[in-house]
């Protein structure tokens, strides 16, 4: 199999300055999960190196850089699947980690369990002697000034203007030279958050999933809307069970989420990336944007805007990897 | 529509003394549910007044009755989801309150959000006023006991013989005169867990879900087994796409569950409750036994081991519910 990795920093609307570092960072994330694949490692291993660099680049709402819950706490979810398995392992609502991605691959192969919530997640984060980061270094400044715009406007309501924020959850999914597909997705939520809120990020099912035989998906958006209908393997069976492709599949979950939450009071949409178990990744947004960037066959697409596809060379040697414009 | 409700009241397999038990908690809870639906109230007060009952049942892992985590605490999980709007509330890993469902309502119906776990969900039972209650009111001796015997047999395993053991989460899905359907899940579970593992249980799409235009679901048994086969979304996507009737879905996705874990680690596995939009109740389980009651048209049906079938009357009148052996 041709190894591919697809990359999201995030659905919905970026800021203006905001479109070049989330074009950067998902080129980045794509890049470093591709070099791991070419180098003839697993689809699990390149998810969670792309998600780590996601992770660690504060322009993304996810580890450094996640928003700020209503008492101006940082609490994090993350997943990653193994599509040979179908096993996986989560955190959410975690504090003081950098990276929530490696706890939850801690979960899935420490532990019997798949999820692991609050202080039960920084205990068994502790017990793996996983270093614990102040929260002051997950913070940012644009995310503090976020949450006090949000209680100056606001008050109490969290959700009032979703749809023209930027809420950049980032997610990856990848095939291995093998034909093992993973996902992973993290995040830090939406500002001004209750304290224990989970969206759909963090549960394999709804906000991703991933199976060798059908394929794997990440999604991001509106975490509440996205339950309602259970999106990720709401495209999973379409592709198994009425025959779609994985983009007709995405592009008609996507549509009809929007048609079955029309009346609903919080109606917001969503994006996803995938790859089906062809090899060939795929994204589609109902979102004004989202940052995507993916690699096969020695490219790299990037883009942003709808229509937009940016495409590099990758040049993988043993010490580094070389990104060129096509 | 003929108005119906069906309960469970967990799968795997009850202990001797416990059948009898476990037929009248499932018998009590469907009889209490059902009275609801009669008098013309929602799928969703039924599917609540079901479940509370089945939670204050010593019987059943779920509020009073929880399993104990490893260090001697009760977590509970529960979830409720409006098959109208697709509206879901949740709670997980949530301490010191007496009925889980009812909490879960409230997350649903009170904030923007659809899951609160932690410390963030008992912070949200304290501004809505729910009265705290000790955990030893949560306690039954035979828990504490069984902790003692996993502590000892097996020091920090957790499921080595999950598949032999009582596992009472309990369920509730109905369908009300407008054709509204609605389902619920509550659980304490699993004995000896880790602070915060959450399973299937709370989380909709995979735990069960609801939708009036396909059919509602509840699923029981090994929570993270039921999470990687994504059990209830399975089943109603079997029936959305591939045109299967509810009982067929029901059927194949377990045989499916089976064969998909059959060389996994931990391979156990489930039962499922559900109601199609037809309105008529079906179970199936490929545990040993399952606890279920099902009420509709007058008569009440319990059982709980494979082709149980014990039939009642149930008579409704202003004062009270009589159920007659019929």
């Amino acid at each position: 199999m041709e190894p591919a990795i697809i990359v999201h920093g995030g659905a919905v609307k970026f800021s203006g300055e905001k479109v070049g570092r989330a074009l950067e960072g998902t080129k980045n994330a794509a890049s470093r999960g591709y070099r791991i694949l070419i180098q003839g490692r697993s689809a699990i291993d390149a998810v969670q190196a792309a998600i780590c660099e996601l992770e660690n680049d504060p322009t993304f709402d996810a580890g450094t850089g996640s928003p700020l819950t209503s008492e101006g706490d940082i609490e994090m979810d993350a997943v990653i699947m193994d599509g040979r398995t179908l096993e996986s392992g989560a955190v959410a609502a975690v504090k003081n980690v950098k990276n929530p991605i490696v706890l939850a691959r801690m979960v899935m192969e420490n532990t019997p369990h798949c999820l692991l919530v609050g202080q039960g997640a920084n205990q068994f984060a502790d017990e793996e002697g996983v270093p614990r980061i102040s929260k002051e270094k997950l913070i940012t400044e644009e995310n503090r000034n976020k949450l006090l715009e949000f209680k100056s406007s606001y008050g109490k309501a969290v959700m009032n203007d979703f749809s023209t924020r930027d809420h950049d959850t980032v997610g990856a999914v990848a095939i291995d030279k093998d034909g093992n597909i993973a996902f992973g997705t993290s995040t830090g939520g939406i500002t001004n958050k209750r304290p224990g809120r989970v969206g759909d990020s963090p549960l394999a099912g709804i906000g991703g999933y991933a199976d060798n035989k059908v394929g794997g998906i990440s999604c991001t958006g509106h975490g509440e809307s996205i339950t309602r209908v259970a999106l990720a393997y709401d495209i999973i069976s379409k592709m198994k069970y009425a025959n779609m492709t994985i983009q007709a599949a995405a592009d008609e979950a996507l549509s009809e989420m929007s048609e079955k939450l029309a009346n609903a009071e919080n109606n917001f949409s969503a994006g996803v990336i995938g790859i089906g178990k062809d090899g060939v990744p795929v994204y589609s947004f109902k979102t004004e944007q989202m940052a995507w960037a993916w690699a096969r066959n020695g490219k790299l697409h990037n883009g942003v805007n709808p229509g937009d596809d940016d495409v590099y060379s990758v040049e993988i040697d043993s010490d580094s990897t070389l990104i060129k414009d096509d």
